[in-house]
């Protein structure tokens, strides 16, 4: 399978720097909207008055305005990357452990597990996603380790690392979190020892990385698998497709259907207020605001997307 | 905003009455598969060995294969259709009434209509069509003459009719509908008569096109809202963007994470076997066979859809 | 089965016209409180401050305070009165289209039902009394001429009617029923015409008694299916304590923990404002006042039930 | 408060040697129904060919029959003294972490409490019995201790022990129990350490007592709160009345309506096929056989409580 490119031409006419700039003012306006997460004090203290933005084309130009190489928690954007790992080590056999449905719940709800009897409805839930900790844990070895590698890597940054003072607030009060990961196992469906799973699974989301890292780390989506900064395919062109109608469809918490009308991309995002999204054929980007709204997106972030894909017409719609 | 178009070079290498022939002849050897909807007595009467696909390109050819030119019942097909003219009429207050989020739940179900106090989740839903249907009802005239003159003009086909005893089979054994449309003017969210709105839902449902007819007829939502029969904008670009991401979002019942994942594009399915999709900037599509799966998507319906994108390369992701 | 009778000693020593007069105090302290139904315009129109209380005990005397004698709508207190007539009709095959189990859910709620296609969770839940309607409806000629004369023989009262302006009120508003009984039907749970049913679940709940008429028309209850009034036998001993049980665990909406832990008798509600109860072997009993909880129940009802069962011992725990 | 007697001339009559011989024989006939707690490696041992019943009157007499004298694992029926242990501690306020309502889901649900916020439906459920621990955990030193003696004194018999074999299992298997903890103390309703609670409650569950020490430490319950064995008063007159209804509405995982209508008394069961039963002012009883119906209550003590109040009308209603 080789997908369509879209018409060079067309794709010269645009001035990404100009439609970043108008979006980068538009969003400073509204600066104050939304909330910062605060069930994790660490990223209580993240100041809400932070916009970045940043766009990796395939051919690795790169165009960024405002806080673009500021840091911060990426959190569940992690989950993209487990799931490309996970989705490599066990091929297909991976969706008799987890679904790819949209799941209409909030993003750490139980109901739903019990209902499909410890099945979580996609990978990008909180459930989901500790099922595929558990795969890619029980697939490579360090995992941890070379989680590290591969984001670093992706990014082409070797600075990629860990705030390990996020991993421990999330590990102290993650109460929501053991009870789902001891309720998955409860249905045989986590096979590594229950802590070890949680442990890697707060490490994950504690990376910390900026939009230039991100942007570049999705490229692959983009680009039919393939890695731009190593060359590598981290999947195939048939996975990169995959993994990106599970980011549609299941990528923004309980908001999947307001990103597809309003940005119509796929799309992951993180309560550290980063998202990332993909341009397949055409490039990987990251927005970051703090501010959140009431489904736990950012709220900034979004809205950046919506004018970006309103603007160029590249929304996949 | 303008959409970017698709390189017109890759396009053309595409020889798709091959691709439309090898699909032909794969779908024929699974003949028997699947289970013909047997609620309407009518319907169950449709032989299971059948099979056809077209494609309306933007420029009016029509690529089409087996039988493409019989007609069966659109059913909720239509759907598409009333969420058009629902929209352009209401704009975006449509969306207080019905929300634009996945099901996760069976089409006909009333447990997440009651959760949220008669708001349907999504307009292809029952609920949220008899709220369309509704909305349809208040804003034009001698709805039923206008929606089929609309579909008249959409294919191009003036003898687009309705099955009236598919129409009056509806109405006779409907209860559940009965039932839903009560519950919904229950939360005041019906504001014509019940048995009306009840009416002009089955009359929509019991229009008969064929493949040919159907492609035709979503090609306004592949060329930015435009029609070509008729050189109408029957939507607005934008409108035409929307109406994509709402039938990737929740087009196939509860199987939208399935269609996007192994086919990729937006999609109408309805339990007659017909499955109309769009691939935005370049065609629209039908394909139709009788047998269904357990999710009431026609099963070689959608397995034409996945060979057709992984043969073309033309998912959106 | 003979049950054992209380001790004869200890119920002379309760003077029962102290005890209903120290509750009529109370009682009219806290006029004011809850909240009249306004589902039915009608019934709206009821003033709150009105109180009254009835026991029949099993020799006929009849104990009553405060407007006893003031006819109300019974609304679901009917409910009884249909099982009773379903049970007798259908014999422990009615609890094959009908459960015995607590609700968990608000009175009218259709997610149960769905959940546990189309069998009620219990007789006392609307959708439970439009089974039990129809079950009657299928086993006696003329059934709303049959309740009336029940309802009369039963209550020793030959002018017990029925409030048409209610029952027309009911027809009219009902759109939630109608939902209901539809859905019902969509499980093949209902046998007769669907309005049918519901014009006599309307009808039977339009029924206008007084506190001495339903103390008297419960009094069966706790004297093994006898009617003092008639000297027949309306039910085997084992049937009423059957239907005990289910009022006991069934019979205050969703409330009956409450009711259990706060009153201890079997007890019927309605939205007009009445509450019967039963004390085995020893009286049967009603209250009214207008003024409802959240929950649905008469507030002050409650609080008289309450208070007699505390101050005479008369709890079945 | 106090509570009506039964007439003693109605009970003097009763032969109950004769009755419980009576019942015997029925049940051995039917040995083998039901089938064998198994998610306990140790439970699952027992033979099913064993049953016992025993009858503690209010006077210290007992009548019993069987295999009253084996012991087997308590199980829930632990519930009932937890619960009388909390109710003592924190009075009324208890009701705010604890409802009293009927659950109408399986006894180890997360659903409802995600619901409802982590406030479980009844002290019953094992959410509810968490919590409830916790309560115990919080106002007493040494609760293990503590509610060993208690047990001790309630039954008369101080070779009551725990099976800690039994308590590992549980420990090592419970991974549902863990994720509940978790989940409760997500919503801050439990206070003290996770594990802790879980230990308490494993171990309460754990403890081993025959029929004879079963039906004493049931007796205050029928006898205003006064304990017999040691006349002290473990709670109320009050107090036992309510824990009477709470038993009565969700003693029997969600077979209450059931139990409610074929037995018709307070009941608490347990997996290990323990019933405890309340008749107020009269006795307190047990009965045991290891083989239990879908809803997780020992089939064939149903029975035998069903055959005990129809052959002696001691049912409440």
């Amino acid at each position: 399978m080789r997908k369509l490119a879209p018409n060079p031409d067309d794709l010269g006419r645009l001035d990404l720097d100009d439609i970043l700039g108008t979006i980068n003012e538009e969003v400073r306006r509204r600066f104050g909207e939304g909330e910062v997460a605060d069930y994790i004090p660490k990223l209580a203290e993240v100041p809400k008055d932070r916009f970045g933005m940043a766009l990796a084309m395939l051919d690795g130009r790169v165009h960024e305005v405002g806080d673009a190489r500021e840091r911060f928690s990426i959190q569940s954007i992690s989950k993209v990357y487990t799931l490309t790992l996970a989705l490599e080590a066990a091929g297909d056999a991976l969706w008799t452990r987890v679904d790819r449905e949209p799941s209409g719940d909030p993003y750490n709800s139980l109901i739903q597990l019990e209902l499909e009897k410890g099945i979580p409805r996609n990978p990008f839930m909180n459930a989901g996603a500790l099922v595929t900790a558990d795969v890619v844990l029980s697939n490579y070895d360090d995992a941890e380790r070379m989680l590290l590698d591969f984001m670093r890597a992706r990014s082409g940054n070797p600075e990629v690392g860990t705030d390990d003072v996020v991993a421990k607030s999330e590990r102290e009060s993650g109460y929501r979190n053991v009870a789902m990961a001891n309720f998955i196992r409860s249905y045989d469906n986590l096979h590594n020892d229950v802590q070890d799973v949680l442990d890697f699974y707060y490490q994950q989301c504690a990376l910390r990385m900026d939009c230039v890292d991100l942007a570049r780390s999705v490229q692959y989506l983009a680009d039919g698998g393939r890695c731009r900064a190593t060359g590598e395919a981290v999947t195939t062109a048939e996975g990169a497709t995959r993994i990106n109608s599970v980011m549609m469809i299941a990528g923004t918490y309980d908001a999947a259907g307001d990103f597809a009308y309003h940005v119509g991309l796929p799309a992951k995002s993180g309560v550290g207020g980063g998202i990332v999204a993909v341009v397949p054929r055409v490039m990987g980007l990251c927005v970051w605001s703090p501010g959140l709204d009431e489904k736990g997106n950012s709220l900034l972030g979004r809205y950046a997307l919506h004018r970006f894909t309103r603007m160029t017409g590249l929304s996949v719609f």
